[in-house]
């Protein structure tokens, strides 16, 4: 067996179903059970300006309606976060941790901020804004964070994702 | 820990230190000793003809200096598997492989060739050819392969490398 250590295990989780099992594998095949291993689950809100690029409009929201967003935008984080809990049931050290802004910087400032030792993440995400952001946030992160990165692929992805 | 699995690990090394590095911190967190896993140790060697692309001249080379280039292109492929054996010797089952062409596609073809569960690999690489191919090697296979990828960068790359 590989030695035991104290490692941080930061895995980037998104409504995506990639992520979670992006998840599963790190549980299966990285993190250790009873070992001093600390998972920490980070999911990232995007920031409420983006809402206006889902339709490609430009259109600000009304004041009513983002207030909804941003309610809806934690109610997603709450249930991600709780999902990926349940997940983790057999670590010990579990931290969750949600923050805002363009996943891409801010996964990497977390895996520093955080002290990671390794990054997990799905190769597809972010989730409900892929598509307001150009580029691969797993290949940002890839090329940016100064840890190792795993970038996990679901192995049957599920129509319309890209 | 993590349950025991049999698992086909693949490594891509080259010359360069990170690869090692990855290497020995896949060794450290991912591969497990005493398992059914196999550790696929993979060395590719550039096609011939990108020789031509180290000093940016697109100069041909004569045949004489194309048989030395290639003695000493295989010597390499040897020293660098054989480093990577002796790294990997608390593991029973390791397979060493060297493949010819651009490291991008080939690396992609072996992991699907040879069944890998995971692909490891250095984020910098590729050794020699490194400024032969635009775009960087690791990112490529994070796009291509389906399995997931592990890209490790050595933590204080050597002056130079970029």
């Amino acid at each position: 067996m590989a030695e035991e250590q104290q490692r941080r295990i930061l895995v980037a989780v998104d409504e995506g179903e990639e992520s979670m099992y992006a998840l599963s594998w790190c549980l299966k095949n990285l993190a250790f059970q009873n070992s001093k291993d600390t998972l920490l689950l980070l999911y990232v809100k995007p920031p409420r300006v983006t809402y206006s690029a889902f339709d490609g409009t430009g259109y600000l929201f009304s004041s009513d309606i983002t207030a909804t967003m941003e309610r809806y935008s934690q109610q997603v984080a709450d249930c991600v976060l709780e999902k990926a809990k349940k997940l983790c049931n057999n670590i010990e050290n579990v931290e969750t941790r949600v923050e805002n802004g363009d996943p891409r910087d801010v996964i990497c400032q977390m895996v520093q901020k955080l002290g990671a030792d390794v990054l997990v993440m799905g190769s597809h995400g972010y989730g409900l804004i892929k598509r307001a952001f150009l580029g691969s946030v797993s290949n940002h992160c890839a090329q940016n964070v100064k840890c190792p990165v795993l970038i996990v692929k679901k192995p049957k992805p599920t129509t319309g994702e890209t």
